[in-house]
C-alpha cells in the first residue's frame, strides 16, 4: 500500500525503508555514551529476575558473564555496530544473544525499552553530576585558595559599574565562589532524581516524567548564568581601561602581530555558554510542553541534550578553575583607582557615630563631596574649618575616615568586606570543602 | 550641559527631566504589591537599629507606630502616592517622614535601597510560595479524592497515543497527582531561598544574586509543563472520538448555536499558560546573563516577572482543581475502548510463566496477533487448538487471560495499575497531604 | 609568571599551555563544513587583491592553483590536519603554505580573521539555504499533488479540537502547505544577508552584527513551529479513535508483539524538533544580548547553532515529505465521522437567506439542535412541522441542508473548502512551484 | 451533573459558574486595545454584507451611525462594561444592539469571532509598527545627526573589549545606526502580514497561523538585541575607567550622597528589556508548539504579548533617542586612549606596501612592538636604526605612520572609519530616511 500511494504521490522515498527516516530515528550514535550504564542497570535487572524465580542461577550466571564480556569489548573499542542496532539497548541485547545463545531473551522479561532508556540515563547523570560536581568543588577550592592569599588587596566595589565603596579583592572572589556554590540545587536533584533508594510512585509517570533532566539543564543554565557575570567581570578589569587583572597566555588568544593585545577568548567562551546551555533547558521545555501522557519518542531529545550540556559544563569548569588559578592581579592599580570620594558614606556615618539622623548625615557628606569639586580639591583635602561649615560635628578625628583600610575595616558584619568578615566567609566555603570530602 | 547638547542634537527632549524616562526608571506601578512586606521588613530593621544603640527606645517606638500607619492607610486605600515616589520604598518613607518628622531619617541607616528591595521580594515570594503552595495541596488533595473514588473504571493506557493496555483510571489521575507534586523543589526552594534563618554568606552577591527568582520562575515552568500535559490528555479524553470524559459547562465554553460543541477553553488556557510562565524565566535568564556583578537597574526585570507567574499560577491552579472536581467521566466508553489486542503482552508473560524465555513468548503472541487478525477475529476469539498451532505451552487456562480486571491486577508491584498498587499509590499521596498540614 | 601564579594557587594545571583550553578554543572540530566556502573565499579575495595591484599576476596564478589543491584534498579526503590547526581558516593558510611557499603570506592582506568566519558563514548559509529551500518546495508539491488526487474526500473540520462542519481533506493539506510556504521570509533572508550583491554599510557592524544567522534560526523555528502542529494533527488523525489515516511502515515503528499498534515516530520526532531547533535560536539571541559592539569570541557559538540547525531541518523536511507521500487515507471513516449536527450552522444560514437576521437564526437553530437532542434524533430527523414550530420560514427545501457535498459548496469564497476554491488554492501553491523553478 | 460531580469530589466551586475560570478565559481587561480597530472592522464588514446583498442600504447606514456612536463612547471614556461582556467583540456587539436594535443582529452574518479577534489583532498591529516605525527612525535620525557633527572624534576601537585600532566616533555611532536600522524584516513584515492588499489563501490557515505575531515579537527581539549591545557599550564608555562619555541627568540616576556617581539606570534598563521582550517571543513559540491545526483557546495568548512588547518597545525607542540626543562626549579621554601601539598594524602595511609579503610584514611589526616593550619605550619612540635590525624596507617616512588621523583616513574602502567613508554611511542613512519620509 504504502509504495503505491508512494508512486502515486510522487514522493522522494517508495521502498519499504526510508533511510532518512532510518537515520532520523535512530539514536545509536549519541546513546552509545550509554554502554556502560546498560550493562549496569542489565546485571541488576538479572540479578532481580533471578530473585523473582523468572531465571535460575545457572541462568543468571551467564547472562552476567555475557554482558560484562560486552561491556569489555566497548571499553576495548571491539564492541561492533550492526547497521540494525538502533539503539544502544537494542545493540547489547543482540550482542549478548551472539555471545550466550537463546538465554539472552529472558533479560528482559518485564521490562520495556522505555524503562531501559530512563533508567540508564538516570544512572549516566548519576555518575556524570558527581564528576560535575568534583569539577566545581575543584574551581570553589580555587576560589577560596586565592581569597585566603589575597585578602589584604582593596580595590573598587562597583554598583551599576559605577565606583561605590573599597572592598577586599577576596570578598569579590567568594561572593563568585559563593554563587557557584551548587550544594543547594545539587543535592536536592541527586535526592530527588537520581537517589534510587526512592522508588518511583506510579509507572506511566516513570517512562514519561523528564523532571530530572529539565532540573539538571536548569542547574547548569543557572550555573552558566553566574559563570557568565564572573566572566564579565574578569573581562572587564582586564581591559586596558581597568587593568585590574592580567590573564595568563595559557587561557588567551595573544595576537603575535599586536603583543600588547591579548584577547580573553576562555572568559569569553565562558560568557557564551551561558546561552547555548540555556538553549537546550529551553528546548527540552518545549518539547515537553503539551505532550500526551507516557512515553512519546518526542522525549528522546532529553539525551543529546544532557551529554552536549554536560560535556560544556565540564569543559567550562576546568577552563574557569585554570583560569581563576593562573590570574595575575596587578595590586597597584587596584589601590589607584580608589579614591577619596568613594569614602563619602564612610564620612556621613562619622556623623550618624556622632549622632546625626542618616538622612542628614547623607545630605550633609553631599554638601562636602559638592565643595571638594567645586574648590577643585580631593575630599579628603577639605580642611576641618570647612567641613565644619556643612557641620558643627565634624572634629580633628574625622582625619581618619580617609583610610581605605579603615574603611573596609568597619564591614565587619557577616559578609561584610572586613577582613575578620572574609576570613569567616572563607571559613565558611571550607567547612563546605571539607563536608563534601567526607 | 544635556541642554546645550540637547538642542545641538536635536532630540525629542531638551527639558531637565524626560517624563518618559521617569516613567521607565519607575517600579511604583508594580512594586506596590510590596506595600505590606516593606513596612514588615522597616519594623524588623528599627527593631535591629535599636539593638545596635543606634535608635532610641523612643525612636523606634514612634517609627513603628508610624510605619504601622503607614501599612493602615495601604490596607484602607487612602495611601496617596506622589510623582516623585518612584518605587514602594522612597513612597513608604516620604510617608513615614510627613507622618512623624525627622526621625524617619534614621531607619535606613546603613541600608540601601538594594538591600531593601531583595528583602521585600524575599519576603512577598514566602508569603506567596505558601498561598500557592496550599492551591498546589488542594488540587492534588482532589485528584487523588476522585482517584479514590473511581479506583475500579478501567480504560486504554497509551503510549505514542496509540492503545496499549488496559489501565485503571485512577492510575492515570494519580500520575498527574505525582508529577503535580512540588514538594521535593519546593522544600529546597523555600529552604535555600526564602528561610531567613540561613544568613547570606557575602554581601555583594546579596544584592545581585537573583537564584530565588530564578529558581521560582522554574519550578513554575516545570510545573506548567506538567499541567500543560495533563491538560492535553483531558482535551484528547474529551474529543467526540474518545469522548471518555466530559467537561463540566462551568470550564468549557458552549456555542449557542452548537450545543453539541462544548470547547474546552479552560484546559486550552491552562496548556497555553506555559508558554507564558516559561517565557518570563527565559527572559530573566537572559536578562541575569553576562551582567556585571552586584546590583545594576537591570535586577528591576525580576519583580513584574514574579507577580505576573504568581497570578497565573494561582489562577491555573484554582481552575486545573476545578476541572478536576467537576469532570464527569463516562465508564461506558472507557470499557468500550478496550479490546482483546491490548492483552498480547499478557499472552505473552502466560508463556513465560509456563517457562518459555521473554523474547520467544514475544514472538509466539505476536504470531497469535498475527493469525487473528488473518482469520478477521478478536484475539480472544482464537480456539485453544489454534493457539497451540504456536506453542504446545497453549491450555485450557489460557481463557483467563481475556479479563482486563485480571489483567490490571497483575500489575500489582509498587506503581503498578493493580487495585491494591493504585491503593498504594493514594495511600502515599495522602501521607504527603497529611505531612503537608501538619 | 602564570606558572608561578598556577604553582601559588594549586590549579589543576601549570604549563604554558592548557590542553582544555585548546580545546574550547578550538573550532575546527565543526568548522571543517566550511573548507569549500573558505577555498572559495579565498579565491575571490586573492583576485582583489590583484586588482588593487597587491598582487602580481603571477602570484594570484601561483594562489588561486594552490587554494584549488587544497580544495582537491578536501574533497578526496586526503587533507591532514595538524595539532595546530585551530580553524579552518589557519588549517587552510597553513596548507597552501606548505604547497606554494611564501606567497601564500600575502593572501590575506588586510584582512582579518574575523572577515574571514563571517564571509564564510554568509556563503555557506546561501548554498545552503537554497538546499533546504528545495526541500521545503519539494513537500509543498508532495502536498498539493496529494491535495489535487484527494479533493472530494469530506472530513470533520475541528476547532477547540471539537468537530465543527465538514471540510474537505485537501482544505487541511492546504492549509498545512501554505503554512509550510516560506517564501516570504526566506525571499527576504537571502535578499538581506546573503545577496553580496549589497554592501555592508559598516565595518565595525560587519563582523559582530548576526542578524543572518539569527533570523535563519528564527525562520527555521517557525517552520518547525508549523510542522509541529501538523504532525500533532496527524498522530492525532491515526490513533484507534480517529482512524482518519494510517502512517506507512517506512516511518511508523510497529511493535513486533502488537501488530496493531504502529507508533508514529517519524511524526513525533517532527514535532519534538519544535523545540531543539526553537532552543538554538534562544541560545544564539541570549549569547548576542549584552556583548560589546564588534568581534567578541562568544560569537563563535553561531556556527554549531547552524549546522545543527540545518542538519535538523533537512531531515524533518525529507521525513515529512515521505510521510505525506505514503500516508493512507480513509476515506471511511472520515465520513463517518461527519454528523448532522455539524450542519447546524448551515440551518442558520438557510433562515438568513430567508431573510432572518444572523443572530436570530443563530437561535433558532440552537432550538432546534435542541428539540432533536431531547427528541432522542439526529437534527436532519426533525420533520419540517418540528422545524416550523421554531420558524415559519422553514419550508420543504430545507431537506437540502442536509447534504454534507452541498454544505462544503457553499464555501466558495477564495480559501473556503468548497471545490472551486480549493481548486484555486491548489492553482496558488501551483504557481509558486512554477515561480520558484524559473 | 456537573454540580453533583462537584459535590462528590468537593472541589472549591460546586455552582454553575466558577468566577475565577470566568476571569481566567476573559480577555477585555487588556483587549480593550482593540476597540478602534473592531469598529473599524465591523464597518467594512458591513459595507461588505450591503455588497453582498445580504444588508439593505438603509440597515447598512443604521449600523455605521451606531458603530460611530459606539467608538465615540470608547473615545470620550464612556462606554460602560458589562459584566458578561467578556471581550470587545461582544461588549461592542452588545452596546451596538442596546443603540439600534435588532439590526445589530445581522453585523456578524458569516463571520465567526476567530475572524475578528485576527483581523482586529493586524489591524492594530498595522497601526503599532507604523508608531514604532517612526520612533525608531526618530532615534536613528538623531544617531545620524551626531555622527555627522562629531566626525572628527576619533577613540579606541575593539575587539574582546581589548583596544585595536583608532576609529571614529561616528563610526561606532553609525555602526548602532545601521544595526537599529529595521528597513529589511519590517518592510517584509508589513508587507507579509499587515498589507490586506493581498488575500488570505486558506481559511482554516487564516484563523489559527500567528506567523505576524511571531515575526514581530522576533523582530522586536532582534531589534533589543542590538539596542542592549549599544547599551552595553554606553555603560562601559561611561565607566570611570573608560571616561570616553557622560550621560545627561535626565537619564541617570544620582546618588544624593554620591554626586560623582552618576548610574545609567536608562541604560541598564535598555539593556534589561532584551529579555523581557524576548521572553514573550520564546513563550509565543512554546504556546504554538504542537497545538493542533485552527483555532484554539491557546491562541488568545498572542495579545498580551504583543501589546506589553510593544508598550515596551516605544519607551525604549524614545529613551534610547534621548540618552543619544544629550549624551557628552569627552573628546579628550578618547584622544589619550589611543597609545601608538594600537598602529602596530599600520606598521606592518607600511612593510607591505613596500613589498614585504603581510604575514613577514606581519611578524616585522610584532618584533618592533617586543623591541619597544623590552626598552620600555613607545613604539613610535623606537629609532629608525632600531627599526632597521628588523626590516631594511624601514626608511625616514615611518614617522608618517604615527600619526592617528592619518591612520584612519587609511580606511577609505567604503564601510571603513576615513573621513569620506563616514560620510558615505552617514549618506546612505540620510537617504534611508528620505525614503521613509516620501
Amino acid at each position: 500500500m504504502a509504495s503505491e500511494s508512494g508512486k502515486l504521490w510522487g514522493g522522494r522515498f517508495v521502498g519499504a525503508v526510508d533511510p532518512i527516516m532510518e537515520k532520523f530515528n535512530s539514536s545509536i550514535t549519541y546513546d552509545q555514551h550509554l554502554w556502560e550504564v546498560d550493562v549496569q542497570g542489565s546485571k541488576a535487572y538479572s540479578r532481580g529476575l533471578e530473585k523473582a524465580g523468572l531465571l535460575t542461577k545457572a541462568e543468571t550466571d551467564q547472562i552476567l558473564r555475557g554482558l560484562d564480556k560486552v561491556a569489555e569489548e566497548w571499553a576495548q573499542g571491539t564492541f561492533k555496530l550492526n547497521p540494525n542496532d538502533e539503539d544502544i539497548h537494542t545493540a547489547n541485547e543482540r550482542r549478548l544473544k551472539e555471545l550466550i545463545g537463546e538465554t539472552a531473551g529472558k533479560l528482559h522479561t518485564g521490562r520495556s525499552r522505555n524503562d531501559q532508556v530512563v533508567t540508564d540515563l538516570r544512572l549516566w547523570m548519576r555518575q556524570n553530576c558527581s564528576t560535575l560536581s568534583a569539577l566545581l568543588w575543584e574551581l570553589i577550592r580555587t576560589m577560596v585558595d586565592r581569597a585566603e592569599a589575597e585578602r589584604d588587596i582593596l580595590f573598587p566595589g562597583y554598583t551599576h559599574l559605577q565606583r561605590a565603596q573599597p572592598i577586599r579583592w577576596s570578598h569579590w572572589i567568594l561572593s563568585g565562589a559563593i554563587a557557584g556554590n551548587p550544594l543547594g540545587v545539587d543535592r536536592e536533584l541527586l535526592r530527588a532524581a537520581l537517589n534510587f533508594g526512592a522508588i518511583t510512585v506510579n509507572s506511566m509517570d516513570a517512562t514519561s516524567e523528564r523532571d530530572f533532566v529539565a532540573e539538571f539543564l536548569f542547574w547548569a543554565s543557572l550555573c552558566m548564568t553566574h559563570l557568565s557575570r564572573m566572566a564579565e567581570d574578569l573581562i572587564l578589569y582586564g581591559t586596558k581601561e581597568f587593568s585590574f587583572v592580567q590573564l595568563s597566555d595559557a587561557y588567551s588568544t595573544g595576537s603575535s602581530l599586536m603583543p600588547q593585545k591579548k584577547n580573553p577568548d576562555s572568559l569569553e567562551l565562558i560568557r557564551s555558554k551561558a546561552g547555548r546551555v540555556f538553549g537546550r533547558c529551553a528546548g527540552l521545555l518545549m518539547t515537553l510542553k503539551g505532550l500526551p501522557s507516557t512515553y512519546n519518542k518526542d522525549l528522546q531529545e532529553d539525551k543529546e541534550a544532557v551529554f552536549e550540556v554536560s560535556d560544556t559544563m565540564s569543559a567550562v569548569l576546568q577552563v574557569a578553575t585554570g583560569v581563576i588559578s593562573t590570574l595575575q592581579v596587578n595590586r597597584e592599580n587596584m589601590a589607584q583607582a580608589l579614591s577619596p570620594d568613594m569614602l563619602a558614606t564612610d564620612l556621613a556615618y562619622y556623623l550618624v557615630r556622632k549622632g546625626m539622623p542618616f538622612r542628614q548625615a547623607h545630605e550633609a557628606s553631599g554638601k562636602a563631596v559638592f565643595m571638594a569639586e567645586t574648590k577643585g580639591v580631593a575630599l579628603n583635602q577639605l580642611s576641618l574649618q570647612e567641613l565644619q561649615t556643612i557641620s558643627r560635628l565634624f572634629t580633628g578625628d574625622v582625619s581618619q575616615v580617609w583610610d581605605y583600610g579603615h574603611s573596609v575595616e568597619q564591614y565587619a558584619a557577616l559578609g561584610g568586606t572586613a577582613r575578620s568578615s572574609v576570613d569567616w566567609q572563607i571559613g565558611q566555603v571550607r567547612a563546605l570543602l571539607r563536608a563534601q570530602q567526607a
